[in-house]
């Protein structure tokens, strides 16, 4: 696959914010269920705690407080954006799309704006960051909303030592704005890439029209849970990043070196360590929050990059790296002069 | 609401597939079941015929043989598009994404090419027609694999006589391509309006993370089903609907008369009807194919489409409109030059 270099897009992110269901777990209750030793878990994981989002808590309300939180850092009101777009990995219920369920509760019923959904599981965000700056450039709009809206929790198999302390639940999201080009805001480039080979490599067979409660209570409830063959991911994406990684780079006219902030999807603690020794990053370059939320599937990029930003780790004028590998097998990733 | 009129994309329908499953139900069938005198279903549906995907029919089987009928009208192999966007309101598992499902039926295991999903229900196609065309603007994609693809049958209430009668499965594909301008194909404009005050007008509340097996079986059986409330409905869209028209029709600095052809979402036969006799269109405006297919949700527009196409009722040269409504409730339009 060879790539030409992209043609730079003047947006700004105007505004980041996030949302943390209330209940907290800690890695300890994992080890007594399993009858491990004290700090088994966290140790094998690489993460020390997880939120997961009550009867409560749907996504459309979580992503709510995380909109409401991203347009108040923006100064702004649900009415001032254009566009709403939920970039989630799984929906909330199967009709209506998400985005109309967070726009009712965004208080925006009468209001006509636009919504609807950009799925690229884990890496919906970046689709959906990508295609937003596209529009915003075609002119179709000048403020869009995207939320990534995730609540892992119900998917997962309690007996799995590899998966279930792995992920947590949460939103996050960002005001993506037309800019004049005079704040030198803009994204780079965007690039995604999908290995179909692996589309069994990391799973949930049911919650579609294929897998059905028809065909039997206990074949719908294995099929509802998260399967991952941890071996086989982790074979095709060490095989295929280094030359994603290249071609995302090149699309934005840049080299590793020059980016003072790495944005990554926080998949798991392993596959963070091995992208830090893989491009032998400086040691403050990556964005490491895995330890106290685990991988909260799509919102994790947003997620992170509010941490960082709100932090103090982003800056105006950085020039940032978002990348990810996600189901699919597929690998996505952005450059963005903040 | 008020919109500035768009800027056009220069971008051409490269060609254009459908695939409809192998079983077949007539109306008839429906009367039996219900007890009441042939031709009832017929005239009170306005669908003579349907057709239901077999175990043996996935989703993304369905839109492979869209997608492969579209790229030999476009003269062109799945490798020659850039990327592949699944345009469908319901999946057909939760993990992974559908477009990644077909990008390996297509044969694109190891080749990177991207794949998403873009929902607006059933205004999918719209959204992802627009969405694409920005992409290619900006230089993302040359050509882009659009397809939609739904079974609407696993959630059909067989004892509701105004919404099983209604629907049909099948699927319809488009590829999309950049122009260098010569031809006069273009997107002039495309317009989405959502009104959540409509959320629970149309709906399935099961096939997310609400509500779950762990609710019970029959809360979860109950839920799975598609629900309407047809006069709320048919009342929030004949209120909407001639303001989004004109914003529609203004983006794209065309009168109504000017449209040879205009391609509905096949929502219902009342529906057609109404959008006849609203817009007094002369009599072979619009593209009226519910009757053969039923409402194949987001597979509805293209599908409809490709017929004309290839029925020779659009032709090259051609200004067309796209319209539709669907759940959330929203409003969706395309003009194009063919």
């Amino acid at each position: 696959m060879t790539v030409d270099p992209s043609r730079p897009i003047a947006v700004r992110i105007l505004g980041t914010g996030d949302y943390l269901p209330t209940r907290q777990v800690a890695s300890d209750s994992f080890d007594r269920r399993w009858g491990k030793p004290a700090g088994w878990t966290l140790r094998h994981a690489g993460v020390g705690m997880r939120h997961y989002a009550g009867a409560d808590e749907p996504a459309s309300l979580m992503g709510e407080r995380a909109a409401r939180a991203a347009l108040a850092a923006a100064q702004l009101q649900p009415h001032d954006v254009d566009c709403v777009i939920c970039a989630c990995s799984v929906m909330e219920q199967a009709i209506p799309c998400s985005a109309a369920l967070l726009h009712a509760r965004l208080g925006l019923q009468g209001s006509g704006l636009p919504a609807f959904d950009i799925n690229a599981t884990c890496l919906s965000f970046i689709a959906a960051l990508d295609l937003a700056a596209c529009a915003i450039a075609a002119g179709r709009y000048r403020r869009v909303l995207i939320v990534s809206s995730e609540i892992a929790s119900v998917g997962l198999n309690w007996d799995d030592v590899d998966t279930a302390p792995l992920f947590g639940d949460g939103a996050a999201a960002v005001v993506l704005g037309a800019d004049n080009g005079d704040s030198g805001s803009q994204l780079l480039a965007a690039h995604l890439e999908t290995y179909s080979e692996g589309i069994a490599h990391c799973r949930v067979r049911a919650g579609g029209t294929r897998l059905r409660l028809e065909h039997g209570v206990e074949a719908l409830r294995a099929g509802s849970l998260f399967e991952m063959n941890g071996r086989a991911t982790y074979r095709l994406a060490a095989a295929k990043l280094p030359g994603f990684l290249q071609r995302l780079l090149h699309k934005a006219g840049v080299e590793l070196a020059q980016l003072q902030r790495i944005v990554p999807h926080q998949a798991s603690a392993k596959a963070l360590r091995h992208l830090q020794v893989a491009l032998r990053l400086a040691p403050d370059t990556l964005v490491d929050v895995i330890g106290a939320r685990g991988n909260q599937m799509a919102a994790s990029i947003p997620s992170a990059l509010h941490q960082a930003i709100a932090g103090g780790r982003i800056v105006r004028g950085d020039l940032i790296g978002l990348v990810g590998s996600g189901a699919g097998l597929a690998f996505g990733g952005a450059v963005l002069r903040y």
